[in-house]
Formats: C-alpha cells, sequence, structure tokens
C-alpha cells in the first residue's frame, strides 16, 4: 500500500508499504480521509511523543495522521462489534487494559503509554502516536477505537468525529451536567470550536468565545457561543467580567495554549470553578497558586478522548446538533500531504481542518 | 467578657466585649482552647482576607482565631442538636446556604464568602476570618460548625480536630478510597502531618512526607509516614522515584507552600494522577502546564475543610487511629496571646501546635 | 387573600386567609398559574404527607398545590437574587441547611423533612407539602425554591418548569453523561413525557417510551421518543429487547406507578445499568432480588428535583430544546380548583396538564 | 495435573488434566490452597451459572474453585509485573476489555461474561465460573487477576483477600468515605463479616451485625462489630432503630439473602441512605417500592470484586488491619475436596471458610 512515513523531523515522504493484518479484537480499515491536528504538527515538526520523551532512536518507518475515517475491509479474530463494508471514526488511544488507569477505565492515561515493542510490549497503541497511523492507505484498529460514522455523514465531517470526542471529553470532565452553566472557550482552534459546539448542545450558557481572529471567532458564533471576545480588542478576563456582571463562570476549556491560558483562566472562574487544560502551552506559565487555593478551583490536565466520549460525540453528530462541517476549509488529494500539512501548519488562507483525501470518490 | 482583638496588623490587644448571643441554629460556646495556625499568622500580619481582598476599611474590633474547642453553655432557638455542657470542636465555613455552591453541599467555597453585613448580609460566616473567633472567652457557632468532641480527649487535643478535618478534606477531593494507594505530603506543617496520620488510617501506602527539618519529619514517621525525605539532602522528585522504583505515586497532598511545590508535585505523580493544594505559596510559581496535559494530571486547590470532613475526621479521633497530640508542642495562658503567637510564627523552640488555653483548668 | 384550603380529606374550600411575609432569604410571590400533579393529587385525597406519615392531627387551614409561578411582589431582608416584578417558577424543597444531607446537597432528602412548626422548627419547608402552596393568590418562597422564568414563556408552560426539573434530576442521578446512551421511560404521565424531552434533548438515543395510551404516547414522540410501545398490545420487556437488538438499554427512567414497573425495568437494562424510581408504586411488588446482584444493577429512588435540577431544566426551556406546552391540556380559573382537580385526577378528556389561573391575564 | 471436575450437579470427581499454558498477558499458577465460597456451593449443586443461564450443554470437563492463591511457577509473553515465585492471590473477572462496561472500569459487569470459546470469544474469563478454576494443581490467570500476597500472611488467610476484596467492593459502592459513618451488615458469612471488618478498619462507626447464630456474631464483635443483632431474638429493624436513637443509618451491607433484606434494610436507612446488595435471595421478595422514592434510597447490586477492590483488601491485610484469619475454621487436603464441600454446604461443625490445602506444606 502507499503509505507516507517520516523519516526525519519535516521530512514526509510517500513510499510502499505492506498492507498490516488485524489480528484478534482489531480491524483492517481502508482509509478514506484524514484531517490534519495540532498534534499532528508537533509530531511532524519534532518526532513522535514517545520517542521524544523516551530518549529512543528515530523510527524512519512511522507513518503519522490520527483524525481519519474509512471503511472496514477486514476482520480480525472475534470480532463481530463490526462488519465488513462499515464505515467507521476512530479514536487514538488504545490503552493496555493491564495497569491500574486502564482497568479503571481510564485508558487516555495508560501507564504503558508507548509500550507496542518488543519485550515491553503490553498492547498500548495510539495509531499516529506511537504505532502507524493514518496518512496511508490501510490501518488497523482495535475495535475500541472505533465509532460508526452515522448515516448521512460525509467522509470529512466524519474525520472530526474524534475532534468532537475529545470536546466531550473535556465536558465531562468538568461534570458534564453544564445545562444553564456558563463556559469560556478560549482559543477557536478546532477542538476549541467543537467545545463551544458540544458546549452548547447539551445546554451550556452563556457560552464565551476568545480569541484573535474575528473570522475563527465569527465561526464560533455559529456553532453556538453566546458571546465572542477578541483578546486583540478587548481583556479576556474583564470581558467575562461585564458579560457575567462580575459573577465569572462555572468553567473553562483552556484550548488556545496560550502561556496566560491558566491564569486567565483561574480570573475567569467563579469561587469552586474547573478548568480542563487542552491546548498545549510550549513553555512553562507563571501561575498564582495561592488563588487556586484561596477560591478552591480544580485544574484538569487531560490528553485525547477519554470515557467513550467519542461515541457521544458521535450521537450528537448524528442527532445533528450541530455543523462540524463548519470547521473544514480546505481537502488535498494523498499526494499532496506536505502541501496539506504546510496550509494547515501555517494557516494559510484561513485554514482551520485541512483533510485530505487518502480514497478519491 | 475578655477578647483580643486585632487593632492594625502586628497590633493584638486584649480587651472586653460584650457576650455575643446565639441566633436560631447558632449556640454560644464558652471556649476552653484554641491553636494558632497558620491563617491566623497571614491574617494577624496582614489582616482579615475579606477586607484585605475587599478594599474595605480595618475592623478595629476584630477577633481573630478558628481552631478553637469548647463547652456549649446558651442555646438559639431551635437547637436540639447540642446539649449545654456538651464539649465541642469546631469547623470554619459556615456557607450562606443560597448560593450554587452551598446548595450543591460545597459550602467551603460559598460564593457570599464574607457577605455577613449590613444590606449585604447573606449569612456567611467564617469565626476567625469573617466574624469573631476563638481569642476570647465566648464565640457563637452555628450547629452546622460544630463536632462533639470524643470521649478521653483533652482540650488541647481538640483543637486540632478541624486541622485533621482539612486533612480528611484533602484526602478526599482525591478520591477517598487510598487503601494501598501511594501518598506524598509535602511540607510537615501541622496539617502535613495530620494528612500523613489520616491518609495512614485509612490505608495509604507508601505515604511519603518531604520537608526540611528532621525533626518534624520524625514526627511525621511516628504518625505513619513510610518514607522521610529531607529536601535539603535530596531532590524530592528523585527520592520519590527512588522509592516508588520509577513509577511515582498516585496522589501528592502539598502542604508546604514552596514555590516548587506544584511542580515538583508534577513530577511525582503517575499519569492520571492527583495534586491537592492545601499550602499557600507567597508568590506565582513557574509551572509547565503542558506536563499536565501531557500527563492528564489533576490538581485541586481546597480550602478549609469541606464536605463534613471534621466530623469523619473527628471519628478517626475518636478511634484513636492516630495521636493528634503529637503535633502539640506549646501551651499558652490567654494573656499570653502575643507571646504564643511569636512561637508559632518563628517556630520557637520547634513549635508546631501552640495552643491558648482560654479557661485555666 | 383568596386561598384554597383542604379541611379533609377531598374537602377543598376557598377561604380568606392573611397574605404571608417573607422574613430573610424569602420573597412574597403573587400566584398567577398552577399545574396540577399527581401528587397534590394523593394530597388532596389523602392529606399531607407529613401529617399522615407524623400520625398528626389534620391541619385544617393547609392550602396545597406545588407546581406554580407567579410574579415576586415583596423582598424579604437581604434578598437581591430577585427582583419586584421578576416572573418566577418554584421548585418544591426548601431544606433545613442543617442536616447531614443538606449539608452535602442533598436538599430533597433532608432529615428534617416535615419540620417546621413549633419547637422542632428546623426551617424545612415543602410549600404544598409541609408549607402552604399554591392553591393561592400569594405564597412565601424561599430564594432558593425559585427560578427566572425565562423570556417568552407563559404562565401555563411555567408552572412545568418544576416538572422538566424533577425529569433532568432523574437523568442527573442516571449520570447525566447520556448523548448515544439508551433510555426507556416507562408511563407517558407528565414526568414521564417530560423525561422523554430531556434526555432526548442531551442525545439519548434510542429514547422508547412505553405506556397504555397511545394519544399521550404520540405526544411522546412529539417530545422525541424515538420508539413507543403500548404495553396493552406488546410485552414492553420483549419490545425493548426487538429494539435494541437483545442488547438491552443503559437506563430506565420509571414513571409509571405500576407493580411491574421495577420487575420489568430490570429485565430491560443491559448488565450494570442504572433505574431511576419517580412513580410511585401503590402496593408492595415482587422483585428478583438475585437479579439486581447478578446483573449488576442500580436502582435510585428519588423525590423531587434536588441539585437545583430545575434551573438546568428552566436553561432548556429558555433554549427551546422542547416545548413542554404540548402535555399543558386544560385550563380552569381560580373557582374552578375542584373542577380542576376532577378533570386532572379522572384524567377527563385526555387531561394532562391541568392549570389554574389564579390571575386572570 | 491432578484435577477436580464437575461432571453432573453434585458430582465432583478427581482426575487428571493437562497443565493448561499461559498466553500473552498471562500467568500460570501453582495453586497452594483455595477456599469454598457459597458461590461454589451453587455451582457444585447447580452447574456453573453461564451454562445455566445460557441454557448451554453441561461442560464435563469443567473445574470449579474461585478462592485460591498459589505460587506464579510460569510467565506469559510480555509479564512483567509479577515474577517466578512470587505468591500470589486472585480475584474472579477478568472483563473482555472490549464492551463498554470495561472501557468504563467495571469489567465485574463485563457485557460478554462468559463469552470465552469458539466464535463467541470475546476472552472473557471468571475462573470457577466460566473458565476453570482452582480445585486444581494449576490455573491460568490473566495479570488483571492477581494480586501480591503481603508478606507474613499465610497459604490459607491468603484465600480471603478476594472475600475481603467483594467487602471493599461494597463500601466503595456505597461511597467509601464511611469514616463516622453508621453501617448495617446483615449476614454473619464470610463477606458480612469481612464487611464489619473492612468498614471498621476505614472508620465506620457504629457498625451493626446482624445475624442468627451466636457464634457467628461474637466473630464479628472479634473483627469489629459494635453491636450485635440476633435476630432470633430481636427485631433487626427495631433493633437499629434503638442503637441509632430512630436516626437510621447510612449504610446497609446486605449479605445474608434472606428474603426480608432489602426491605428490612430499606426500613433501617436514613433518608438519603444507601444499601449495598451481595447476597442472593433465593426467591423473589416483596419490596415497597414507594418507599424508595418517598426516602430517596438508593439500591446497588454488586457482583464480585469490582475497581481493583482486591488490591485495596490486600493492603489493609498486609497493614494487619484486620485478623482474617478468625474467619477460617477447617482444612481439608485436596483428596478430601468432596467433605470440604459437604462441611462448607452444611456448616458442619460451626464451618466458615472452609480451605483446601491444594499443596501439603
Amino acid at each position: 500500500m502507499r503509505a507516507w512515513i517520516l523519516d526525519d523531523p519535516e521530512q514526509l515522504r510517500l513510499t510502499e508499504k505492506p498492507v498490516p493484518q488485524p489480528g484478534p479484537a482489531e480491524v483492517l480499515v481502508r482509509i478514506d480521509a484524514i484531517a490534519f491536528c495540532d498534534g499532528d504538527i508537533r509530531i511532524i515538526t519534532r518526532g513522535p511523543p514517545a520517542l521524544i520523551e523516551g530518549g529512543l532512536p528515530f523510527n524512519k518507518n512511522f507513518t503519522p495522521g490520527h483524525e481519519y475515517m474509512g471503511t472496514v475491509v477486514r476482520l480480525g479474530l472475534g470480532v463481530d462489534e463490526y462488519a465488513i463494508g462499515d464505515r467507521v471514526a476512530v479514536e487514538v488511544h488504545f490503552g493496555c487494559g493491564r495497569c491500574e488507569r486502564c482497568r479503571a477505565g481510564m485508558y487516555t492515561s495508560c501507564l504503558n503509554y508507548g509500550m507496542n515493542y518488543g519485550t515491553h510490549n503490553k498492547g498500548h497503541r495510539a495509531n499516529g502516536f506511537t504505532t502507524d497511523g493514518g496518512f496511508a492507505e490501510y490501518a488497523v484498529n482495535n475495535v475500541n477505537t472505533l465509532v460508526h460514522v452515522p448515516d448521512g455523514i460525509g467522509d470529512e465531517e466524519a474525520t472530526l468525529i474524534v475532534t468532537a470526542g475529545t470536546a466531550m471529553y473535556a465536558i465531562d470532565t468538568l461534570g458534564g451536567l453544564i445545562a444553564g452553566q456558563s463556559l469560556v472557550v478560549t482559543g477557536p482552534g478546532a477542538i476549541g470550536l467543537l467545545s463551544v459546539a458540544v458546549g452548547k448542545a447539551l445546554g451550556a450558557r452563556p457560552v464565551i468565545l476568545t480569541g484573535t481572529r474575528d473570522s475563527r471567532l465569527e465561526l464560533g458564533k455559529k456553532l453556538g457561543a453566546d458571546h465572542l471576545v477578541n483578546i486583540k480588542t478587548e481583556n479576556p478576563v474583564e470581558a467575562v467580567k461585564r458579560i457575567t456582571r462580575d459573577k465569572g463562570v462555572h468553567y473553562v476549556i483552556e484550548c488556545s495554549g496560550n502561556p496566560n491560558g491558566l491564569s486567565d483562566g483561574m480570573d475567569m472562574v467563579m469561587r469552586g470553578g474547573r478548568i480542563c487544560l487542552v491546548g498545549f502551552a510550549n513553555e512553562p506559565v507563571s501561575v498564582d497558586v495561592a488563588k487556586l487555593v484561596r477560591n478552591h478551583i480544580s485544574v484538569f490536565g487531560i490528553r485525547g478522548e477519554g470515557r467513550s466520549a467519542t461515541h457521544r460525540a458521535a450521537a450528537l453528530v448524528a442527532q445533528r446538533r450541530f455543523d462540524a462541517k463548519l470547521i473544514h476549509t480546505h481537502t488535498f488529494k494523498m499526494e499532496d500531504v506536505p502541501m496539506a500539512f504546510k496550509y494547515s501548519r501555517e494557516r494559510i488562507d484561513g485554514a482551520i481542518k485541512v483533510v485530505v483525501k487518502i480514497r478519491e470518490t
């Protein structure tokens, strides 16, 4: 099969690889479409996290890409949850199933993250992070990492289900019951915009979106934001105070990765408030820890889309509770992955979600 | 009655005040003993928080002190939960009962904190913080802020029940079920030492205590610590890695207020770990927020002793699960509050808990 | 003011009473409209629960009715949460604020339920159950029992907010995160129908409604049910198995009060399923308890609309997530309360929610 | 190897079987000791549950027994959690890891329970229930079903760790934080007695044990019960009211399987109380469901020892928080399994836990 591999940071190369074979509880997915995520940009720029963090040599044969969807074409032993021909979207994390976290259902916090090779093989997989991903014609997925694409949802939109799953998991982590509760989402990237959408679908009110680009903020409005704050023209903390009449909000989902993100969030929430951190800040930030204590604030870092949130997100997509397609801006062919990468990284032409159609339709 | 009041920061003065009268759901407590807490030191040094934070003029008639115990001597209307003659210890926070947080049982996060006067009166009380405290012969307490002193527990030890309540609340916030789970407590102050004790009583293992003074660390051992780390001689993160064979711990209770407390905690916990912040850091600290995301770490700032934790702590004291008396180091008379304050602030003669006996026995 | 009182079971009499005065944290509500609930029928037929359960003599001056809405006309001391002229709906339970349950936020399980008189006065109120209710021109409500009526919602619809609050609380109790989860609601009464509506609004799928009357089941469809089961023509357990392809459902909300309700629910849920009991069965039922154990089933009895669910329900109503008006079938004048009672009890003319307009508009 | 098999109900036969081989994530355990549990008695009397429930033909080669401990003698691929020579106790349930429940950490509610054969093989195992158990010289266990035997704990006592795990899971299910909370345990069988022990170790107070045999009740006292109620001489509901001064208790763990168990529990708990069902009642029982609603009672059926409770229980055993050995009454040799079964079933000579030493020491 044809597959893109990452030779060295920023060195993507299209090559041939054998089609992988599904084992027990796995299926072979023919990939139809895949979207770029900020995580992909980090990986293509700097290398896969397990290698970098673990100090291992760079795997020259690694295929990145994790926001994909496709069609089931082969079933591993014992699989009856999916049938050949099923259209599926994916989630990333397949936990080892045997560490404490996995046993408690926290498979995105698997203690054996990256342990999928050699004598250390605990079976963990994170396609596109530690195992081969979706910039290829085929990939193997454990049934735990699949979700049915709802009828009537196109390939491009289906690649966004996992993104909506992360947004859902953020809301889950914040407590879940947010009807009538106030929510700030910082950063109108893909996850931020879908956090607005999922939050609104579940009844949050008001939903306040902060960012720097009016065009993206306007998209947020279409997805359900009640208030937009352009932080280039208004201090976001003051804006939140103004909108909430000095009460502050119940919840903040920090998606900007901005160095001020956490500190600002701490000033936005009311006493007893909760902050979910989704964005990656690139540098250490200064935080007034005593304020967390004084105001009884909880901060939750999350990674990925745990607790089957992708399934719940797919249910909202199936019920057309929001139009995820709005954040899909560009489409490229399989051959043009480097160009797609460039558009995604540099946000050329207002790019938000850049999709690569692996299979032409 | 005789009462100490705080005229200006650091200006304590013994004076006469009328004995307060209990209203409905309140009792009058004759104060028998009271301990100094770091919170008292902050207040006596800088003024009560509500005033300082709210920019209000300094209340020249304010009596500080919140870790007290005594005897019920008068009942307000409708009180049958306590009887005259009952020995009681206290918790601090009486929530307004009408804000969202109080309605959800989070009375230590009351949104009307400090709103106990004039047209803004929502009924909130935090004796020793926003309403008159215990460096006096009598105080009024809502029944919600009382707990029976178990039989056989002396006055001095009883003042520590509220401290144990904060430790219990920290463990509660971390999930509560800690039998066989690993716990780091940073900072062998009173709350830290009792966090070790409560954690051990509930089965945590191993319990690791970090600090700078060997004498206090040794006390921690007597209260249940399995490992002691003097951070002047060993890097605490490396020590935790050594003790846990690189696994890290499940939980950290940060009681040191050390600027590195949060960051170190983030390096001590395993993926999916939880950190409870109890200590007040005096300055903003640098935090690698991306690590919270990458390692799926939760951070909980808490204030006080919520969720009736003081009652659960009192139950452990009643069952002699640990010997809280170990942290009581000094006793003074009511006349000597300034000296007791000095001992407590400057940790003279190894002072940990300095108790003032209001009533001589 | 004019007020209906219950002299003896079934003996409603319109009389004059003094207008009650709001105390601290209370407001006086001019009642504009009130709906009949099954609970009212029980009370009018058999007497208020606290009296019956407690064996106390019948209070000849008691005004029933708890599903009301109106306009704030006077403010008690310290109230700034509501202003004169605000349109408000109500929830029933005002907890004592001092028992263990209230302290934990479980005010609908107040241990001092009914303790609102004489030396036993703990301040508990449940208007229409233990304190005077809404079949009168005015009532006093604690601010905790009020919620703003959203703009554009008529008086009749506003009386249903508390009903939707009970439905919301049922879903909350079941775990809250029900997007994409399967839900059976048994019994298409007012709470059942709004459970369908709230469940659907939060993304449950499929939502299955069972009942005996096709006309009500059809209403359920309009409110969001994906499948209707008329239990007179199909066994409900078999129907659920058919619809879910033998998997069973995640959740059951039992609103029918049918003697088979719990047992059927136990056969409908999958292993690990949860059942919320809302309906009152009039007689003891036979239950195969071992099945609860074998299939790891949880059963939650709930009373009222706890955890501020009414506020979250009002937020969904404000956002027009469903049309609660659909279940409002009849309207009467204040003078015609006995006729409204008859319509409600006997379900004359397909009556579901029978509303009495206290104030003609 | 030698192994007991169940030919037909009540027909135990000692035979030879090949030693099973551990697959990936599995180990081979040389069984040293095994205890009889009521579940074994049901199985030996009536057949394995999956067969009976599923209507499948009786597996003539099945080895029962699930409360065993032993020594690791071979490691499957990728196992480094345990080493050869480690002494291990077991828990029963190994979930499929791929159904919704397993993904959420609820592996004792696995939706693929019993699916461990043929084309339906989802990998679920419950040794002694659906896969071969421990009345044999060797068994294969997934690493998820093992726990290290603490130093200094003998073989016989180690067989009780899984029983204590069930008790721990019951307390976990009830909320976990039970210091100072009141607890009734009904039925002084092995699980009931260890529920007393674990509850007391975690600080419950008072702990009330009900039963019919004074000798067992006395054992309960040694394990931590504060009050004993012989239901042959006193009505248990009245006794609980007497002991709690009419308040009722917070929690009930129903271990008796008595037909009145649930109903009595409902009358024992205070409003908002919780009941955990552990015992299997043999017949349907009559329940006043309306009382669950009126008193806001939650009922939790549990099966097995979920949420890694066995690990937490082992931690308490390691710390000698209670003496599980007290409930071990009889020991037999491997050859004498039928006699051990008879003692256990008929409670001959006051038998509680009857242990078979598979390996003579």
